[in-house]
């Protein structure tokens, strides 16, 4: 098989390239499968990573914030790095040198662009509700202009992308294939627990999420 | 109560400063409880950042890696920031804009230094298999000199940190606490899995974890 092309030279996955994947469905699968991503950036020459919630909507990860920080601000000055990272599983080898993790991470380069037209940016953070917990938003208290104004929202493309993804078992050297421990993948998962109602909320119930 | 002090001035918190902290102890927890951590650095002026595992020793934070990559070059030559991010909670209020995230994340800035000393890098795995598979270090097919070399070890210290923890219900405006919706806060918990164990090692039983 011919390993895909990466779409450009920092986007082509260096170490262990039999992990990378390029394609778009790929990236977008794991981009929707996670919550929080870690932005890095510049300011002044100084590097500098946030974690932050994120969301997708066709070729973009979007990310909102307050509108005036200095990382929205930074973003759309310069070149951003965008990583994603989920951990599936641990990987118990016969040695310490193999263990090792499954886990699905997708790393994004570019420039974040400025959302600012209305409509664009309710329907966008629609979908990010919507997203989490199907069928809320129009059980919300409308959002008001004010808020929608106060809210910055920015977008990066999924174009220069790579993903990397390891979920298979333990591969261990042939000669320790008989020593005496276990070996095998430990799966991890992210569930939800009992949800908290808020006490002026009682006698309502929660609603389903996209976890659950 | 007065605001604890930032150790640097690029540490300090500035959006929602009463979600930060700043001592050891709590920066430490949040280490401890993450599995996986993302490296931000430069290379010849452009931002790369890079999920990759790690674990805490004391006072320093440890990633590790084929000793040859570009990233454990770059980590020596320059600055870094690391970023930790726990989910811990989904937050659902009565209009859109106070939906928000239990969260517990740190941010550390400086440089990395190579840890070189056999017996420290030998220590310093131990440390880390005994970290995620308590009892399991001793029971392995011993690591050879040449795996030993053949591993990058690398820490960086925890002395310019931050943390930023959500860990609280819902804050409404007071005129939407009687909408008509549900409000509270749903927990996310990561638990492990039914354990796969590889065809050659039928018979033996999975090791406890420290995720249970």
């Amino acid at each position: 098989m011919n390993k895909p092309a990466a779409p450009s030279a920092r986007t082509r996955v260096r170490r262990l390239p039999e992990r990378a994947h390029y394609d778009a469905h790929r990236v977008a699968a794991i981009v929707d499968a996670a919550m929080i991503c870690t932005v890095a950036f510049q300011i002044d020459g100084a590097v500098h990573a946030i974690p932050t919630i994120h969301w997708r909507e066709g070729d973009h990860l979007y990310i909102h914030g307050a509108k005036a920080t200095r990382m929205l601000k930074a973003l759309t000055e310069g070149e951003a790095c965008v990583t994603i990272a989920l951990a599936d599983g641990l990987v118990l080898a016969r040695s310490a040198m193999h263990h090792s993790m499954n886990y699905r991470s997708v790393v994004v380069y570019g420039r974040f662009e400025r959302v600012t037209d209305a409509d664009h940016k309710l329907g966008s953070l629609r979908t990010f509700i919507e997203g989490l917990y199907p069928g809320r938003w129009d059980t919300l208290r409308p959002i008001t202009d004010k808020e929608l104004n106060a809210t910055g929202l920015l977008r990066i493309a999924l174009t220069e992308a790579s993903a990397k993804v390891r979920d298979w078992g333990v591969s261990d050297d042939t000669e320790d294939l008989d020593w005496p421990v276990w070996a095998g993948v430990i799966p991890l998962h992210s569930v939800t627990g009992e949800p908290v109602t808020e006490a002026d909320s009682v006698g309502r119930e929660a609603p389903p999420t996209r976890f659950g």
